[in-house]
């Protein structure tokens, strides 16, 4: 029988016999960083005690049990030796998020261009025109001005289109063995900072019972539209998402009319938003949709620049991608 | 009829054929960023000239067609206002790479436990186990001892899961409106660290043309089973991440005693390789399949805590993750 085979097969029967091993994990030092944006953090993983070398099955099952006791995953994370490092503010108190850390935070830039349009030429470009503005109907009749509750669901659909041509790019990169000039990442924070913008909505306007399943629905739909989509031309895919920001820009500053009308109450800003876009502590709403409508921006120029990079017969990885941004 | 639809129809009715409106972009100013690692590094956006506030459809067509002439992306870049960063090192040549940044390199944690083992003590803990290892068998018969090529290949199965997982996570924090404790960073980062695999292993093994057919078929089969196994039992397929993670140290230590005994030639690291894992200048392929083995580890370590957790009869995120490694 062939020796590797052999091999493979004995292992497995040992392995699957013996005790767990649980070595002593790695202990990383404390550090103090120094002063990056402006205040100093503190990263300490919880150390591991060192244990022997081998834990038998039975110590194995009661540390789980301690595991569910104390309600605390830390007996579970030291297991693995892994953990989240904790961070401290200036201030001492610690880093609430786990989603993002303190050097991911940013000022969005307001100074962008929101006026910026890509006038429709060629086929493709009407094609993703006119069913943005299509889809626009049904969904001002369904909100109306209700401006927080259209940004709260909408969220979930722009968060989409990011995230699935950041995995296919990827695969394609796996499979084709080429390099991505960085557009796996773009678009991945794109789908990121679309997802900071919902969980920053949710914190305002919560989903009932009808609108959740609505979402439901909705993501089944465009998640696999927008896949095939994506597969069969990139550049039309781009391109819609492209128009789909521009209608979110036009939506947002509608939403800041309302605000600045008082129709929609003023609020303070959420500890999520005033941490994500280093606002000032006294943030309002009116701060809040004024940096998600820029992001929105950003995202419009992104997809529009995707677009045009594969309308001049080239691939998006003959371009670097505008990463870092957010 | 309803004033929305009215008010979308004339919007979509004027803005088709008004001009394309080409605002001036930001201009990011130069930062010297103290050292950081060991470097310096300059930060430069390409400015943007100041142009016309109205730019008519025939001036964007010559533009275009500069573009095409040139063999420059630039013009198309600038139109949008969005282009990479321009990174340079401390010695003044100019980074290189696009998918990641000079921040984004780090020192691998060679003390990682290698020897770590989950028993698998019940039925899907089983089912994992003896997956992978049926999977072994033809992996073994097919490679033998080209550990080269069995890395470059089996890297771009890697690098499936936590992308699938990541996406899955991110779609359910969407629908769900919850947040991913950090988790959906974890597992792309995860992705991402193993595409970094293959991007440097490729420079070192060159596939053949039947070992990219294998590839795309694996690639199709691989990413729809790992697709369903999410869906159906996050935990099995944790697990079974957790176990292939130890088949590759364990291939990777073989790997590495070819390398010592000479029957594999211990070549030059390649310059991604140095760069992304802060290697000194003179590292070789063992340097490399080394670091390539202590993130295996950590991976190991991440997907068998995030089975754990399921196991436990939690979410993955009521358990931060562990972002920030790779």
């Amino acid at each position: 029988m062939n020796r590797f085979v052999a091999r493979s097969l004995m292992r497995g029967l040992i392995d699957g016999s013996e005790h767990s091993r649980r070595g002593i994990s790695t202990v990383r030092e404390h550090q103090s960083v120094g002063a990056l944006g402006g205040f100093y953090w503190t990263r300490a993983m919880s150390s591991v005690a060192p244990g022997p070398t081998t834990t038998t099955v039975s110590e194995k099952k009661e540390k789980g049990a301690e595991a569910k006791k104390s309600d605390e995953t830390a007996v579970v994370s030291s297991y693995w030796g892994v953990s989240r490092p904790r961070i401290k503010r200036e201030d001492g108190t610690e880093w609430p998020w786990n989603c993002f850390m303190p050097w991911e935070s940013y000022k969005a830039d307001l100074s962008i261009d929101l006026q910026k349009h890509h006038v429709p030429k060629v086929f493709l470009d009407k094609v993703a025109y006119r069913t943005v503005k299509l889809l626009r109907i049904p969904t001002d009749i369904f909100f109306k001005r209700r401006y927080g509750c259209r940004a709260m669901m909408l969220e979930t659909v722009a968060a989409v289109p990011g995230m699935v041509g950041g995995m296919l790019l990827h695969l394609r990169s796996l499979r084709k063995f080429e390099h991505s000039g960085g557009w796996i990442k773009a678009l991945l924070e794109e789908a990121e900072n679309e997802r900071m913008h919902l969980m920053t909505m949710v914190e305002l306007v919560k989903p009932k019972w009808y609108e959740r399943l609505l979402v439901l629905t909705v993501q089944g739909v465009f998640f696999n539209a927008y896949f095939i989509a994506y597969l069969l031309s990139p550049k039309l895919a781009h391109r819609i998402v492209g128009y789909l920001e521009e209608e979110a820009i036009h939506s947002y500053t509608e939403y800041l009319k309302d605000i600045t009308s008082g129709a929609i109450e003023n609020v303070q800003a959420p500890a999520i938003a005033i941490d994500y876009w280093k606002l000032p502590k006294d943030a309002t709403l009116e701060d809040v949709v004024t940096v998600i409508r820029a992001d929105e921006a950003h995202h419009r120029d992104v997809n529009h620049f995707a677009a045009d990079i594969h309308f001049q017969g080239k691939e998006l990885r003959d371009s670097p991608a505008p990463v870092g941004y957010h």
